[in-house]
Order: C-alpha cells, then sequence, then structure tokens
C-alpha cells in the first residue's frame, strides 16, 4: 500500500494482512450479534438523537475502533424493523442468508451490468427469475430482471410497455404520440404517478380509478375513465392493477381488469410487489387469480420474503419483448453468446448482485419455510381483526385480505374535527408505551393506523400488549 | 417460529439462538477469508464453468452447510476484482469498511425511501453528500442525492434536467414540448442514450458531438451540431461534458463547455461518474476546473473511491431545484420537519442504504489515504505508458488524462484486415498466460485493449509481466 493508506484499507489478496482483517470483521460481526439478539429490548423505532456523527472527511484516516463506537451508537438509533413490536410498515427484518448473501456480494463486488463482470450471477438471476415467473403461472418464453426497489420496477414495466405499445416513441421521442395515459387505481402506488413524470408522460397522464368500499378496482368507473379519456383525445395504452395495495392490502379483481385489458388492447400489468409472495401459500394463492394473463408483474422479495432490501423484480410473459422495446447497446463490454447482459435492457445499468442473497433464502427456507410463514401471519391477522372488531371505538379501512389491518379511533363522544388528533396521539402513545410501532398513513383523506403483521417475532402476546395499550389510551382520552 | 421454518431462517431478537447463528456467520466469514486472501492465486476472470448451483427452489429448506458447499464454487467462478492483474474495467476490490458497512446495512435492513425508516441515514446522506458537493467548488445550496448505480444518477439528473427547462413537461407530458434534444460527445456514456429514451425524449434526441484525436469535444462541432438542432426545429436544453470517458478516461473542455452552456441557456451537466474522485488529489484536481460550473455532476465512489457497488451520486449546484422539479408525495409515510423523504424526490423509492459503506470508507481512509492510492496510479499510468510507447507495433488511443490507458496492436508485418482479430487473441493470451485480464472494447470502429490502473494491488511487477506477456504474443505472431 501507498504511504498514508491504514493497512486495513484492503484486504491483501496474498494473504498479508489476514490477521487484521479477521480482527476487524470479528469486531463487525460482534457488533452485528450484539444489536441483533438484543433488537426486542429497545423501541422499534428509537426517537431521533441531537446529531453527533462527524460527517467531515478527516484529512488522516480514522481508527477503525473508532468508527466502531459510532456505529454502535448509529444502530441504537436505526429504524429497528427486528424488535417483535415494529409492524408499521411493509419492511421486515431480514433472512440470515440474506445477511450472508450481502457480505459476500460485497467481497466480490461484482456487477450486474454485463456478463463479463458476474459470469455466474449473470446467469444465476435468469433461471431462478424464470421459474418464479412460471410460478405466477406464466409459461414458457417468460422471465425477469431484478431491480434495485419495486419504484424502479414499475418504472421498467412501463417504459416497456410504452416502448411496446407506441412504437415510435423508442427512438423518436413521445412528440408524435398524441397524449398517451395510464390508468391505475386511485390507491395505486405513488411510484405509478413518478413513473409517468419520469417517462415523459406527465404526472396528470396518470388516471385514477376510483375504489369500492374494499380499496379494489371499480369495473363501472373504469370503463368511464377509460371512455372519458378516449372521449378527450387521449390514448390509454396500459392498466396497471394492484395485488397488496399500499395502506389497506388488498387486490383490484385481476380476472376481470385482465379481460378489460384485453378487450381494449391495453398492456396488463400487475403490482404484486407486496401479495406476489402468495405464491408460495398453498391456502391463499388462490387469491392471485387472473395474475397469469398479465403482460408484465412487480414482485418485491424484499418485502414478504424478508430479503434484504433492494430485492424486487419484474417479470414479462413474454420476455422477448423486453430485448425488443428496450435494448441499448454497451459496446464497451465483452459479450457470452448464450447470456444477456442485463444492463443492455434494464433502467439501472450498473447494479448490485441481489440474486446471491434471494437464491440463498429460497434455498434455506423452500417453499414450505415462505408457507409456513404466510400462514402464521394470516392467523396474527384474524386474531388482530377479532380485537380490534369487538372496541366500537375503532373503524377497519377495508375487510383485510393479506396481513395488513388498517383502522382508525372515531369514537363517537369526540368532535369527527378531533379524529385524526386522537388517531394520531394514539400512534406515539403505542409506541412509548406499548412498544409497539403502527404507521400512520394519509388515507381517503384522513389519518388511519396501519397494522403489517409481517414480522416473524410478532405473536398474540404482542397483540395483546398493543390491544391493551389501546385500550388504556381510551381510557385516558374519552369519555367515559 | 411457525413448523417447517428453519431455525436459523432469522436471528432471534430475543436472542435464543444467538449460538446458532453465530456459527453460520462465522462459517460465511471464513469463506470470505479464505477466497479474499487468496484472491491473487486464481484468475482475474476465470473460465466459464458448466453449470451445477440448484435454481430450482426446494419443498425444504436446505442445510446451509449444502449451501456452503455451493457458494464456495460459485465465488471461484465469479470476476475477481482483487486479482492484481484484474485491470480490464473501472470495477475495484472494495474498502474493507465497506464489507463492513454492507454487512451492517444488511442486518438493520433500514429504508432509504422516508427518515421514518431510515432516522440516522436520512440525515447521514444530505451531510456527507453536502460536503462532496463542496468539494467540487460548489456553494452554500447545493447537495446531492445518492442512486443505486451511475446510470440512474445519469437519469435522475437529465429527469430534473428536463423538467426545469421546459417546465409543463412535468405534469403535462412532453406532447406540447416540442423536440427536445441533449448534446454530448459521441464517446458519452451509453446512459445517456438510454435516458433519452426512458425520459421519452427518443433514443435519437441525444446529439453526438464529434471528439478530437484526444477522446475530447470538439468545440466546433458542438456549435455546428446545436446550430444545426436549431435549424431543424429541435430545442437543445442540456449540454453533458463527460470528466473521465468510459473507453479512454478522457476529460471534456469543462470551462469551454460551461460557457457554451451559460450562453445559450443550457443545463450543464457533468458525468464525473469516474473522474470525480480527482477532488481527493492535490496535484491533480486542477484537471477538473471549470465543473463548479455545472448545474449537476455525477460522480460514483463505486469506481475510484473502492466502495461497494452500488453507490453513486447526483450533485446539484442548487439543491432546492431537485425538490421543485421532481417532488411526488408518499402519503403513507411519516414526516419530520427538518429532513426531507429522500424517496420523495429521486427516481428510486426503496433504496439501499449506501451512505453507511461510504461515510465508513471515507473517515477510515480519509483525504490522505485517497490521495495517496490516485498518486500511486498515476504512477503506475506512467510506468505502462512508457512501457507501450517502447512498443512499435502498438498504438495508444488518446494521451492518457487520468489511470486508463487504451491501446491496440496494429503490427505493420500484418494485414490491417485481421489486426481486430490480433487484439482480440492478444487479450485472451493476456489472460490465460500472463493472469491479467484487460478489457476489449469497440472504440472508434475497432477493437482495442483497455487498462485501468486502479486496482491497490497492482504495481510495477505485474505491468511487467503484462508487458513480457504482449512480447510472447508477438514474438509467436508476428513475422520476425
Amino acid at each position: 500500500m501507498p504511504l498514508g493508506v491504514s493497512e486495513t484499507a484492503f484486504i491483501d489478496p496474498q494473504g498479508g494482512n489476514r490477521g487484521a482483517i479477521a480482527a476487524l470483521l470479528q469486531d463487525a460481526l460482534h457488533l452485528l450479534l450484539d444489536h441483533s439478539t438484543q433488537a426486542a429490548q429497545g423501541s422499534p423505532l428509537p426517537p431521533l438523537q441531537p446529531w453527533q456523527l462527524p460527517t467531515a472527511i478527516p484529512q488522516q484516516g480514522q481508527d477503525p475502533a473508532l468508527l466502531f463506537h459510532h456505529l454502535q451508537s448509529l444502530m441504537a438509533q436505526s429504524m429497528n424493523p427486528a424488535h417483535p413490536g415494529y409492524l408499521g410498515h411493509m419492511d421486515p427484518p431480514a433472512t440470515t442468508l440474506s445477511l450472508v448473501g450481502d457480505l459476500l456480494a460485497a467481497v466480490l463486488n461484482n456487477n450486474m451490468l454485463a456478463v463479463e463482470m458476474s459470469p455466474v450471477f449473470s446467469r444465476l438471476e435468469p433461471l431462478v427469475l424464470q421459474e418464479l415467473a412460471q410460478g405466477f403461472g406464466f409459461g414458457a418464453g417468460s422471465g425477469g430482471l431484478l431491480l434495485s426497489g419495486g419504484t424502479l420496477a414499475n418504472l421498467q414495466a412501463l417504459t416497456v410497455a410504452r416502448n411496446v405499445q407506441l412504437p415510435p416513441v423508442r427512438t423518436q421521442g413521445l412528440g408524435a404520440a398524441g397524449r398517451p395515459v395510464v390508468l391505475a387505481s386511485a390507491v395505486a402506488h405513488t411510484s405509478w404517478r413518478k413513473a409517468t413524470m419520469v417517462l415523459g408522460l406527465g404526472s396528470e397522464a396518470l388516471i385514477p380509478v376510483a375504489t369500492n368500499d374494499e380499496s379494489q378496482m371499480d369495473l363501472g368507473d373504469l370503463e368511464r375513465q377509460y371512455q372519458g379519456a378516449i372521449a378527450a383525445g387521449q390514448r390509454p395504452f396500459a392498466l396497471v392493477a394492484t395485488a397488496g395495495t399500499t395502506v389497506t392490502g388488498n387486490i383490484d379483481p385481476l380476472p376481470a381488469l385482465a379481460a378489460f385489458a384485453q378487450a381494449q388492447g391495453l398492456w396488463f400489468h400487475v403490482d404484486a410487489a407486496y401479495g406476489g409472495a402468495l405464491i408460495f401459500s398453498p391456502e391463499q394463492r388462490h387469491r392471485l387469480q387472473g395474475i397469469d394473463q398479465a403482460d408484465s408483474i412487480t414482485f418485491n422479495p424484499q418485502k414478504w420474503l424478508y430479503v434484504t432490501k433492494t430485492c424486487a423484480m419484474v417479470l414479462f410473459r413474454q420476455m422477448d419483448r423486453l430485448q425488443e422495446a428496450f435494448h441499448i447497446a454497451a459496446p464497451y463490454m465483452g459479450r457470452d453468446g448464450d447470456w444477456r447482459n442485463l444492463g443492455e435492457v434494464s433502467v439501472q445499468g450498473t447494479r448490485h448482485v441481489d440474486i446471491l442473497k434471494l437464491w440463498l433464502s429460497l434455498q434455506h427456507l423452500g417453499h414450505q419455510g415462505y408457507g409456513a410463514l404466510i400462514a402464521a401471519s394470516y392467523d396474527l391477522t384474524d386474531y388482530l381483526r377479532r380485537g380490534l372488531e369487538q372496541r366500537s371505538f375503532l373503524h377497519l379501512a377495508s375487510g383485510p385480505e393479506l396481513n395488513i389491518l388498517c383502522f382508525r379511533g372515531q369514537p363517537q363522544g369526540l368532535d369527527p374535527a378531533v379524529w385524526d388528533d386522537w388517531n394520531r396521539n394514539l400512534q406515539q402513545f403505542l409506541l412509548k408505551e406499548a412498544d409497539c410501532f403502527l404507521s400512520l398513513p394519509l388515507y381517503r383523506g384522513s389519518l388511519w393506523l396501519k397494522v403489517v403483521l409481517l414480522n416473524p417475532h410478532c405473536d398474540r402476546a404482542i397483540l395483546d400488549r398493543l390491544l391493551a395499550g389501546i385500550d388504556r389510551y381510551a381510557a385516558l382520552t374519552l369519555p367515559s
């Protein structure tokens, strides 16, 4: 190493500093174990502390011991999704094999841009994703691509949909394409509006379709919105269904939407970022009926498969369309006859090796393991639902279809004008007094409490604590 | 855990399975150490083996011991950037603290989507990036955003540029915007063409400006291309300069391009994905003169700062423009008065915590460490350049400005029609007979050999081996 570079800055590929590196990584492992085996003792979402980390880049490198000292306090202040009371978002604790996968991916530092830069992983990813595509009922010729997060998976899908449906746009742009629009449920994820904005369609090109009481797309309104767009001179080219809405976890009527899309010649996408995990549940997978009619599907193992972030994918019924509608060559890369340079068909170029942790987690848990986790999660959902329904001052946003419950207090003894405040304070009370973190989404113009029963360490005792916390708060705040 | 889920699938937050988890992670650590401390013994780019990994998802979960057995062979077949003879791409071995950062990011599994999901990291990222922005000469009000790879950083920059320059596009789309176009060097990275395609401008909206013999943008041709676009009814709105071209590592004339962009009212972006590291070199940073005039800059620590993939950023001279021109709300997220939900201003939503490994690496190496690595890298570049110039059958593509040398054999004794084959075979010879991996880009219509002297384990002895390999190949293939 040149003078001024720490002896442990890199691992010597000749083994010269193995002892020092091993000691440093052991320290990291101890930090990891001490933190994660005591995660239940802290708060699911610790309060923000005054800022103490040094952010200035020092002239001389710092001793790792000092950095590890900072790391300890930084970890203690982080979101703590392994806490059994962390129930607020679709953000789970990690599978153990995800940690192994991320650690080994880091030391290998391969690049999903091209086969030459990831000879094993550029083959592993298409093979695993083809199997998952078939798990959704897609046939031969299907396949997929991992992307760094669900927003990018949706962006990738809509780019391909636009280029397939409006052929000159890929090379000549949207100038001559009229006013293309996309239809999606009013409660579809915010990334769809972002995608229409990024793609040059404009954020107003996402036409929201009204939902019924169960947060599912209303077919009558779909027909009205579609005809209205045509009448206004717009050009609908894609229909986005959701299998697992962000706030309430509901599923759009997939078979009817598939039929509508086919009749009107629309690209049919199913955003199953969350609900896609049901393919691992023999008891629940019927809820995804019709998804095999999609042209493309988003599915995020970073959610209900507990793989570390990021791990998200887009699957295509006809994988060839991706190549035809997207390919941008990278002439500085070598090529291999049989395998694709994935960076040439992706909105990303250089990309992290997310397939390693996904493959390891699927192998370690198997169909049976994931199926059992999903079943347990449905049991807890039923249990908590009954508890919530027993409390007359609470109101459920919709009938749960997955493992998500969304509710709010609408206590008759209080002025409806203060209900939002009452719920906001309830969320804080539950976090501080019951060690349970629920999120507080804005939904249908009001504040709600959202519970995601994803955490494998959650059990009925935690839910009893949550319900008792609600009762204590109600006793303190409601007229008796 | 439910029946059927492995006891080590997750870390018990109560510590119940600490022993088993510790043993499993120790096994992973041994794999890591055995691989990385012997990385110099293998090949820098091992040949592809017949496929042996199981990709089918098993019914019952597999024993980690079996998976670790597969991992060993999988690692042995991966791209090996830690090998001292890996010189082919801008893909380095990882800093040790990157490994620590990626491991701890995995166990925390926080999410850069929102402050609520990453309370510490959503504060750390803007602070560190603001300091880096100022390192490029930007003033108060500057800042930046990490993205999962340089292609996304470029996409983010061009989305903001488009929305700022063509105000109705953000909400109403490109329909009424005429034919917007972007000017960039003919050798700008392929991600710029991808960005114009994704953004709905069309892949033909990237207007290539010719380069001089040193692969730098030609100012006369820039003026011609700009006037030609105007005459054709197109609407140039951005100019992209490159500081470190992909194949030859050259730098466009930044001060002149900044002046041109300002005179014509164009957004000025500098793609310093590679060359941006020069801000850490007191001797070399003068090469970036003029970069402080940019509206936005791409800079990828995943390259010359040796941070694991992915770690890339876009920096804005006026950070407020990002909020104004991009913001898409996520109403299901909590908010904190002082800190931004980064997912609302990014083409990504859920995002990996890349700031942890970047912060740790910057703290561990410091200005001095990175400066010393860059200086050593320039020394090796000079050394190899002299060696290549001594061989009359070799021809350099351009005068090197960074640590990249691009050359090809044009032996006078051979028909020029076979030169491409001769160079292709030379690349394979060097890989097999000299354990040196050089890449083989297509550039100016011919095949070249590219050497990136980024590897901190490379030294003059390796370069002597490379030159000796070239001589042996020449002796075997050239008429004496």
